[in-house]
C-alpha cells in the first residue's frame, strides 16, 4: 500500500461525550498532517455481521433470505439481509450463525466469509463482516424482546431490480447485492467451510 | 408496498442527548407494534451526496475519479468516491457539483441521479444521494481547512478488484461499484441532464 504519512492524523487527546444505552461517542483532538489541529467526533461500535443466505427452490433456482424491518431513524420498513451486532467475546462466524438463527430460524451447514464493509467512515468505527450461508434448514426464529421483523425470500434478479428502483436503500444490503451478483456469475469465488458447533 | 402497521413504531417522547460540533443525537421512547415500549438512540444527519465521475482516456477506456482520505474513526486511509454533506438550503445536485469541484477540481457538464442509500439505518438518519457525472474538465481543488486528500483515477475493473480484495471497504463506494457495473453493462440506464449553473 502507498505511504500514507502525508494524510494521517494523530490523536492528541480524547474525551467521552456520550455514554448512552446504545450510542457511545467520543470527541478527539487530532494533529493534522500539516501540524494543525482539528476535532473529530465519532461513535464507537462493537462491529456487526451480515449474512447472505442462499436457498434453492424445487426448480434449482437460487433464492436469498431477506427481512422487512421498521428502522426508527429512517421512519420506514427496510428490506435487508439478516445482520446483527457482535456480542462480547464472540467470533464473527459464530455471530453470523447466531443472528441467522435468531432472526430467521434458519441454520446452515456451509459458511463462507466474503469481506468487510464500513458503513459510516466519517463518524463511526463500525465494521460489518459479510458472510454467505448455504445448505439451509428452516426452524423457529428467536427474536429479542422488542424486535419485530418479517422473513421472506426473493430471487437475485428481484433483489437487483429493487436496488435499481430504490426499494432497497440499506447500504449493507446494496453491498450484499454486489457480492451476490459477483459470486453467482463466478467472478468472486468463495471458500466454503463448515458451520461452527452451536450450543 | 405492503401494509407495514404490524411492524411500525410510534414516537412517544424524544430528548436530545448530544449536541456536539458535528454529532447530534436523540433518545426517543417509542411504542412497539405490540403496545410495549422501547428506547431508540440515533444521530440526526443533514444528508450527503456521492459522485461517480466518469472519465475517458485517450483509448476510449472509461476511468473513474476516486480519492484517498484518512478516516479518523477507522484509523486508515480509505479509497472513496467523492462525497460530502449537504449545506443548509442546498439541492442535492448543487451539492454534488460543489463537492466534486471542491474535492477534486473537476467540473462536469452532464449529471444523472442514480438513487439513494442509507449508510447506518440502525442509528443514523443519514441518506447519501448517488449521482453520476460525465464530460469532465479538470481544474484546481478547493479543500476545506483541515481537509487532506489525494485524487486519482482507476478503471472500473480495478475498482471491482479492490472491492473483492478488501482494499475498498467504504459502504458508499461499494454501493457505487454496484451502480457503476450495472450502468456500464447497460442494465440500469441513467437519465442524463445538464449541470446547474454554479456561482
Amino acid at each position: 500500500m502507498e505511504d500514507d504519512n502525508h494524510l494521517r492524523e494523530h490523536t492528541h487527546s480524547s474525551e467521552e461525550i456520550l455514554n448512552g444505552k446504545f450510542l457511545h461517542a467520543f470527541r478527539d483532538t487530532v494533529t493534522l498532517p500539516d501540524g494543525g489541529s482539528a476535532t473529530r467526533e465519532y461513535f464507537v461500535h462493537p462491529g456487526a455481521v451480515m449474512v447472505i443466505p442462499l436457498l434453492q427452490d424445487d426448480a434449482g433456482q437460487i433464492r436469498v433470505v431477506l427481512e422487512r424491518q421498521f428502522r426508527y431513524p429512517i421512519g420506514q420498513v427496510m428490506v435487508e439481509f439478516p445482520a446483527g451486532k457482535l456480542d462480547a467475546g464472540e467470533t464473527v462466524q459464530f455471530c453470523a450463525q447466531r443472528e441467522l438463527l435468531e432472526e430467521t430460524g434458519y441454520t446452515a451447514t456451509e459458511w463462507a466469509r466474503a469481506g468487510q464493509m464500513r458503513p459510516a467512515i466519517a463518524y463511526s468505527t463500525e465494521f460489518i463482516d459479510i458472510w454467505f450461508a448455504r445448505d439451509l434448514t428452516p426452524g423457529a426464529a428467536k427474536l429479542d424482546a422488542g424486535e419485530f421483523l418479517e422473513v421472506f425470500t426473493a430471487t437475485p434478479e428481484e433483489l437487483l431490480q429493487w436496488c435499481q428502483q430504490g426499494r432497497v436503500t440499506d447500504a449493507k444490503t446494496l453491498t450484499g447485492a454486489l457480492w451476490l451478483q459477483q459470486v453467482l456469475q463466478g467472478s468472486w469465488p468463495l471458500q466454503w467451510g463448515a458451520a461452527l458447533p452451536m450450543p
